[in-house]
């Protein structure tokens, strides 16, 4: 008999998270029945998308999120003992699983592919749904040409690091937005970026002004909210925009207001294309090798901020809504 | 000696344009050089776009516009006295033209072409920049398939008026929103819209939800504002947006806050375009034609709200940005 931990959502508030809005809990799992099998989790993912979608999570049920886990009993021949699996289980250390898992937003169970040496944990990571995201969310609709300039917000977390280094390897010039001098230097010093805005210290009409006096081709947007308007604001004629997030409206009970996007979507005539990354679940495995490969290839950096315990998850969850890592968040169970 | 009449602009006031922002003026016109040609305004359009350019046009010169005129003297042999030319001369009776002039938004001087015995003033409104914007940003951006729901605001107006019959034509289901019940008459009596929603006086999203329960598949958006925000909300997922006008906020000298579209573009999936009409000029000949036959087989109807006599352009402006025009907006000079 196994018993699972996991954390319940019992409540959301308003503002930010807060440790009492979750409650952990235990639950003896059933035996396996055919085809099921039993994982345990690795590594959970903490996202910013799963604040955004928590108001849809009926109280009194488990936390959403991706894991990396292994399977430690099986009685499905496709899902051996030892194998990996990365899954939409939620905030939980155990789970019986069938290998038709499809989630709330199309993501579906898959075996972890094989990666090598590299951490399983990437399989969370770059080499799971935040970089398919940014492979599918930034080529596909920002179709980036080389020589052209890309900006991406949210530039220091698990998706937009990914995009600007894409856009370093196709050719662009890439500006990165964050809110910490410490996300900068490791985007420009270590990652590439040609350039760095800290919005929380910086005029980013001024600086975009300065450092793309011709206009911004591409933009991935994790934000929105008044700096996505400056930034459609400095597009060039047909610009393209790739909406993927809007941290910065996560936390609002009530959407917020923020100024109209209306006159620049028109005057520059702009391709505005919001995304959720299963549409592209039948060619996933494009991005997966690709990105393997520029890795190996030491073209594609990853980094990881790693929350050690299970229990610590709403804290990581927490952190990473306030921006406090870099690259990918993740709990180490 | 020809003595032009015209209306300069001597101030751009916050809310609606006033009589006082406008100054009536004379000027002595130049003799003909080779290759020009004299015109006579016959017909002056009047357009939501003018209002939100205003800020642009430098004090004390011309208000800008297209207009419906006859060469009267001409020293251009493509340009023979008699014929009809349309182009952005703006407020003015007379005007000393060259062939080759395209104004602030790429639109070029053009012959009116050969519409029979249809009025001359349909060069400014379906057989021209409005015809041509339907067509174009309804077709090209919204791609639609018959038996798909269309949602078109501005729907009293010169373009939106013209796009539902499109979307009619094309076998869509289409929803036209606007400010007046004798709108709505004309659009559904008269124009064949399937329904009508009355902004001013109706809830717009409970009309929706009941109207279209299934989501919005396209939007013509010539509006922006709180409207557009509840109709992003609507759509289904893979909606498309074109966006072709915000007259919700032509008047504001402080672009207006809205609350905002990106969580609607992110979880619905929308692509959303911006466009000015002149990118197709190098195709405009398939609109002119094919509303023209449209016309001709009375699939296709248009309504002009006529002002008469120049010294009236004013008021005319004033009162389609008022919404109290149905159909197109036009002067008799």
């Amino acid at each position: 008999m196994v018993k699972a931990k996991k954390f319940i959502l019992v409540k959301t508030s308003e503002d930010l998270p807060k440790p009492s809005d979750f409650k952990l809990v235990e639950e003896e799992l059933p035996a396996l029945k055919d085809n099921e099998f039993l994982v345990q989790a690795e590594f959970l993912s903490v996202d910013p998308y799963m604040r955004g979608y928590m108001p849809q999570i009926p109280i009194n049920s488990t936390m959403v999120g991706t894991q990396v886990s292994r399977i430690i009993e099986s009685k499905n021949p496709n899902f051996p003992v030892g194998k990996y699996v990365v899954g939409s289980f939620g905030w939980t250390t155990h789970t019986v699983a069938t290998s038709k898992l499809t989630d709330e937003f199309g993501l579906e169970l898959s075996l972890l592919p094989d990666i090598g040496n590299l951490p399983k944990s990437l399989g969370i990571g770059v080499l799971g749904m935040p970089g398919n995201t940014a492979y599918f969310g930034f080529l596909e609709i920002c179709q980036p040409k080389a020589g052209e300039t890309v900006v991406v917000t949210g530039a220091g977390g698990a998706v937009g690091s990914i995009v600007g280094q894409i856009a370093k390897i196709k050719g662009c010039n890439v500006i990165g937005i964050a809110g910490s001098d410490e996300k900068g230097k490791w985007l420009t010093q270590k990652l590439g970026f040609d350039h760095f805005i800290n919005y929380k210290t910086q005029n980013v009409e001024e600086e975009l002004k300065k450092l793309a006096p011709q206009g911004i081709d591409c933009y991935f947007d994790n934000v929105g909210g008044e700096v996505s308007t400056v930034i459609f604001n400095q597009m060039k004629i047909f610009g393209r925009v790739s909406i993927c997030g809007y941290v910065s409206g996560y936390n609002d009970r009530t959407p917020q207001k923020v100024t109209t996007i209306h006159h620049a979507i028109i005057v520059k005539q702009l391709k505005v294309e919001g995304f959720i990354v299963s549409r592209w679940n039948d060619k996933i495995s494009e991005s997966i090798s690709q990105n393997l490969e520029w890795i190996q290839q030491g073209k594609l950096k990853y980094r990881e901020t790693v929350t050690e315990g299970f229990e610590n998850t709403v804290n990581a969850f927490v952190d990473m809504l306030k921006g406090r890592n870099i690259g990918k968040a993740i709990v180490k169970v």
